[in-house]
């Protein structure tokens, strides 16, 4: 038995690990197009602040570790340029050398990841201008950071990454203007959430214009319909594309955001091809239908699952899905949403009932401050459809007590009859999340 | 309607408010022994850090407060002195004054709170031996502290208080001895989790001693079967009792550990008497029965119940019971524990599977550190059935999850298909609870 993987970073990597663990005599070759083995890539901006601490320090695990202990053949600066979905080959350049070779196989797992959406406007492809996607995307922005000591950046979309780099730039005395094409940040976050942003914007003085159209970067200024910025450097992070040409152009279906169309064994419409990872569709537990939400987590997961399924064709699991639950940190703010968002209740139409609670997240005990508690709930039963917090101290993992929720179909009511961890350091004697429930349950 | 409530502090407060929020008119009358309002005692051991804080800034509420916003007839110093349940009358002495009266009630609610178990060796009712149980006894304690510089402490009882004082003692630069009599320490954790509280022992450098007799307290010295320990200082927490002396006297019936018996209605024996808070037993939900477990959340919980019961006589709800939560802080690291403990399992004679998992707390950033994630599972189907867990970052906001996971009787497999919040700062891109989970998933 001989797989064969595309891409070998979250997924891709995952993927090999798990099939080798279950099926240690089968072969499995990855075949990784950049010179990096797989990487935290959530860790990327963080790694900037650290001029002594190398970016590779972001490696999963050495290509050592990877070889030796997993018994995974993985070949780095290795482009796949054909997939024949009938013969089951692919065609491959070694990048290093420049010669082509195939590779036969029983199984492909199609892991390429996503690329960063391009600006197109005149100027952003200069040197200066960078994306923040890959390692190498990291190594160039860091090199030019500690080589040129800018001083202003300018960020061009207003999403997480770039509300975290501007958080990390700061610390770097590095001034951010932060310009947004949309109207509003943040569309997954409903109003009360995004007004705690907007008033950490303020207070940490960070300029963040919405409505923006980028005219054109010239020279050390970025050009836009609301004025020009000194921009000695600048990042672009307007968002991301499925990978899928390769896998388009043999035939693979395309589906939800052009990401690789899978079912809910990752299989694709190919013989034998399997997608997972910022590529493919995610199983959306609460829609019941494939969405896209590239985040690490679900890369991982979906790589243990096709690792799971190549190695045990006969007995495939589920991938079993997500919650969209996600995070980000911004400043001293922790910025967490689970299940639906607003715009999605929205659209599908829920009669739903919204509280936003604000409440103390420590008792007694010195550094606690506030956090910002957005329950969803369906009215008339309470189920709870989405929630959000916005605050400081302890946040994300105060969203996952909901994300279960959600997982396990709670309403307010038994959310208000929880038992959770009470110690002045850690709690109010009344958590946030009960005092949020506590609301919800008169208003639903 | 007029409801009588003996003691003021948690539940006694609780119930009071909830009663006059949900029948403004009814008459409400908290009689409170001490001369506090109630307050937050399990904030009293941090307290002791801060010299310019009052004890009083941990009063919930001021009197003014309770009194003009709540419209709580709300007494000080105020003793009961007897219960006639027939007459549904309370006779009470003003400690102030000396004068005594009575006060006929419609709804009596009993929540007079637990004492600390003090010992009957010689020495120990000398001047410089507190228990730690109410703010008065923090009060004394700070007090002697800033006035007697004490070096040397000699805490008796290793439980939760003994091991956050000895915590504050020493960030104090008041050196702790702990001497227990119990062969272990923490006997509602398992070994795994007690072994990292005893590193910590180690890595700070206190003496702790087990299996210890305590012979007696002679000046500045305590004389012990370990030796003999220099004591400026001694605090004795050995254990709590119910007070429940008075509602015994009135016939009423006493359960678990001495406590009030209660139906799921928080209901005692006596007509129209209710008992809630540290002198009332708790519903366990894993149990299906009541048991003694006294810590803050149930007693506010137990409050907002009676409140609604004797506002709503007619349409009681009942107490919707616990998970035995619980969390406290030694130095860095946080102990927590929900669900069954490994005693309970083994005198319910349960076939399960310990899993015990140490894992990073964070993504690529700094100020992470590791934490062991132990969980009881259920052999075969995989059911929760208790966890603990003990470590440095966010661990009691980690283990809620656990207890939602508990309450709503998940397994080990639905566990490990939770959708967690990720990014760097907050957790590695597998939670600690998913990894344990995953442990766990294979060994069931």
């Amino acid at each position: 038995m001989k797989t064969v993987i595309i891409g070998g970073v979250a997924a891709g990597l995952s993927a090999a690990s798990q099939a080798k663990r279950l099926s240690p005599e089968s072969e499995v070759i990855v075949l990784e197009k950049s010179g990096d083995v797989s990487y935290a890539a959530c860790g990327m901006p963080y790694n900037l602040f650290f001029k002594e601490k190398p970016v590779e320090k972001l490696y999963a695990l050495s290509l050592e570790t990877i070889r030796k202990e997993r018994g995974i053949d993985y070949r780095l600066r290795q482009e796949v340029t054909g997939i024949d979905p009938v013969g089951k080959i692919v065609s491959v350049t070694d990048l290093a050398t420049g010669r082509s070779y195939e590779e036969r196989y029983d199984f492909l797992v199609y892991a390429t990841g996503n690329s960063a959406i391009r600006l197109t406007a005149p100027g952003f492809d200069d040197s200066d201008v960078f994306c923040f996607k890959t390692l190498d995307d990291t190594r160039h922005v860091k090199q030019f950071i500690y080589d040129k000591a800018p001083k202003h950046a300018v960020l061009v979309g207003a999403g997480y990454t770039n509300l975290e780099v501007a958080d990390v730039l700061t610390n770097m005395k590095i001034k951010p203007v932060i310009l947004e094409k949309a109207p509003t940040i943040l569309p997954s976050f409903c109003e009360e959430a995004r007004a705690k942003v907007m008033d950490k914007v303020k207070e940490r003085g960070i300029e963040l214009l919405t409505g923006v159209d980028i005219a054109e970067k010239a020279g050390g200024e970025v050009r836009s319909s609301a004025g020009v910025f000194p921009a000695d450097l600048v990042v672009v992070a307007v968002g991301t594309r499925p990978n899928t040409a390769l896998f388009a152009a043999a035939g693979g279906e395309l589906g939800t955001a052009g990401a690789a169309k899978v079912d809910r064994f990752l299989r694709t419409n190919l013989d034998s091809v399997f997608a997972g990872g910022d590529c493919a569709e995610h199983y959306v537990r609460q829609l019941g239908a494939n969405s896209y939400f590239p985040l690490g987590p679900a890369a991982n997961k979906h790589g243990r699952v096709i690792g799971s399924n190549v190695a045990n064709p006969d007995r495939m699991m589920e991938f079993w899905g997500i919650d969209q639950t996600a995070v980000f940190k911004f400043f001293e703010l922790s910025v967490a949403t689970t299940g639906l968002n607003e715009r999605q209740l929205q659209a599908l139409g829920k009669d739903y009932v919204k509280v936003a609670v604000d409440s103390p997240t420590r008792g007694e005990f010195p550094g606690g401050s506030t956090m910002r508690v957005i329950l969803f709930c369906q009215k008339g039963d309470g189920l709870l459809l989405g929630a959000q917090i916005v605050g400081e101290d302890v946040v994300a993992k105060r969203l996952d007590v909901l994300a279960t929720a959600i997982y396990k179909q709670m309403t307010v009511f038994e959310i208000a009859e929880l038992d959770l961890a009470y110690a002045p350091p850690y709690s109010p004697v009344w958590d946030p999340i009960l005092i949020a429930a506590n609301v919800a349950v008169k208003k639903v």
